[in-house]
C-alpha cells in the first residue's frame, strides 16, 4: 500500500453506506491505489475493513489531512451520508479550529455554503477534490426510464410540479426531495433525509392514484460533493408510502446498486425514471 | 334565528378547530345573527352546538349555497383547517360537480389555487367572503414581542434563514412554516401541518441552542382564507421540539387563545414574536 506508485493515490473521505467501497474497488480496478479516511460515527467498519484505511473524527482536520498525505494521496472524493454536525457540539483538532475559522459564516449558510467551504478548504491543501462519479461512473443514474412502469400523464404533471418545488427550494440552499399527489406538495425534505420523508407520506396520502417522489442536484450545488443518492431502499420505501414511482435527474444522481433498484422498481410496479437534466428548467416553469 | 334582520347574517363555512365557534360569538357579540355550515369530517360538533348550524358534505355545493341563502347569509367566513380532499374521492353533488367543473385545473395547482377558485366561486354565487380577522380582530397576532423571553442574536439569524426559505417555498404556493436550528433547515412544513412538522424536529435538532419555528403568510395569498394559526398547542409542541421560540407575521397570523399561547409560551421558556410584516422581504434578502 505504500511505496511511490506512479499516480498518487485516491483518497476517499467516507461517510455513511456502501459507496464508500465501490468507489475504492472502481479505483483499485483501475490500478489506483486507494485510502480511506473513515469519519467517525458515520462510516461502517465493515465497509472499510478491506482497504488501507483509518478512522478520524470530521473536525480533527489536522489528522485527516496529515492521513492523506502520509498515504500520498492527492486526489480526493467525498462520497456517502454525513449528517451534518452541530458546530457546538464539535471537538476540533487545532488544525480544524484552524480551519473552521477560515470556513466561518460560510458553515452556517445552507449545506451547500459548508460543502463548498469544505472543497475550497482541501483546494487550498493542495488536494484536488474529484466527484465520485469520476471514479465510479456507472453509479450515476441516465436520463430515461429504468423500469418496466411509465408514469402517466398524472405523474407527468406531479413530476412538473415537484420540478418547480425543488427548484423554488434549491434557490435557497433546501432541498433536495419531494413527494406530489395529485398536484398537492405532501412532503418536503429537509434535514430528515428521504426515507424519513417517504416514512410520513402514507399518512397524508389522499384515496385515488398515488404520488410521486423526485430527487434533483440543487442548483448550482458542487456536484464533487453530496448528490442526491438513491438505491433499492428508496424502492421499497416508495412503494410502502404507495407512490406510483421515482423520478431523478438523469447523469445528476447516484442510483446506487442500480440492478438491484431496478429490480426493486420493476417488483413492486413503481417507475423509476432519470429526468433529462436540458428540460428540468423548462419543466419547472409550468406551475 | 329567522326573519328578516337589518344586516344579513353572517354565514360561516367552518373546518376543525375553535375558532368557528369564536368567529360567531364575536359575530353575535356584534349583534349580527349567525348561521354555521359544518363541513363534514372536519367541524367538531361541540364547537357546532350552540349555534345555529348545518353540517353538510364539503363538496355538497348545492346544499351548501341553499342552506347559507335559506338563512340570509351574504358575508361569509371560511375558518378552520380543512384538510384538502382527494379530487378523485369526492362525492359532488349536481351543483358541486358544476362547481368542480367551473374551478378545473386551478383544484390541482397549489392550496392558493383551489382557495382562491372557491372564493371567487362564492362570489359568483352572490356572497361577499370576509376574512375571519374581520370579524374577530383579536385572534390575529401583533407584530412584537409576546412573551417575556426574547431571541438573542442566534435565535435572530435563524429566524432571517426561515423568513428567505418561507419566501422561495411560498413563491411555488406551498408551506406556511418552517423549523431551523444554527443555520440548519430541520423541516418544512407541506401537507403534514405544523405539530407533525415540529414531532420529527426532536430527533433532527443538533446538540447546543435549539431552533426556532416561524410561521408566515405566502405571498400572493388571498388572506381571506386560510391564514397561518398558532395557539397553545403549538408551544407546547415547539417546547417538546426542543426550539427556543416561535416566531409569526404580524398582523397575518391567527393567534388561537392569545392569553394561553403566551402562558404556555412563557412556562416553557419560549420567545413569542410577531415579526413586522414590512421588515419581511429585506430580512429574507440576507441568505
Amino acid at each position: 500500500m505504500s511505496g511511490a506508485p506512479d499516480r498518487p493515490a485516491l483518497g476517499i473521505l467516507a461517510g455513511g453506506g456502501r459507496l464508500p467501497g465501490q468507489v475504492a474497488a472502481a479505483a483499485r480496478a483501475a490500478g489506483r491505489e486507494v485510502f480511506l479516511v473513515g469519519l467517525e460515527g458515520f462510516a461502517d467498519p465493515a465497509v472499510l475493513a478491506p482497504w488501507p484505511h483509518e478512522v478520524i473524527r470530521i473536525l480533527a482536520a489536522g489528522r485527516i489531512l496529515a492521513a492523506l498525505r502520509a498515504h500520498g494521496c492527492r486526489d480526493l472524493v467525498l462520497i456517502g451520508p454525513v449528517r451534518r454536525p452541530s458546530l457546538l457540539g464539535l471537538r476540533p483538532d487545532a488544525e480544524g479550529a484552524r480551519i473552521l475559522a477560515r470556513i466561518g459564516r460560510a458553515a452556517f449558510a445552507g449545506d451547500d455554503g459548508l460543502l463548498a467551504a469544505v472543497v475550497k478548504v482541501f483546494a487550498e491543501e493542495g488536494f484536488r477534490v474529484l466527484g465520485a462519479q469520476e471514479i465510479l461512473a456507472e453509479a450515476v443514474g441516465p436520463a430515461g426510464l429504468l423500469s418496466r412502469a411509465a408514469p402517466d400523464a398524472l405523474a407527468m404533471a406531479d413530476i412538473r410540479r415537484s420540478v418547480a418545488v425543488l427548484g423554488a427550494m434549491g434557490a435557497v440552499d433546501v432541498g433536495q426531495g419531494c413527494v406530489v399527489q395529485q398536484g398537492i406538495v405532501l412532503a418536503v425534505e429537509a434535514a430528515e433525509g428521504t426515507d424519513a420523508m417517504l416514512a410520513r407520506c402514507r399518512a397524508l396520502a389522499r384515496p385515488g392514484p398515488g404520488g410521486v417522489l423526485v430527487k434533483l442536484v440543487k442548483r448550482g450545488q458542487d456536484r464533487r460533493t453530496d448528490l442526491p443518492t438513491i438505491g433499492p431502499g428508496t424502492m421499497a420505501a416508495a412503494a410502502a408510502a404507495g407512490l406510483r414511482g421515482v423520478a431523478f435527474e438523469g447523469g445528476g444522481t447516484i442510483v446506487a446498486d442500480r440492478d438491484a433498484a431496478i429490480a426493486a422498481a420493476d417488483a413492486a410496479g413503481l417507475f423509476l425514471l432519470g429526468l433529462d437534466p436540458r428540460a428540468l428548467s423548462e419543466m419547472g416553469e409550468g406551475t
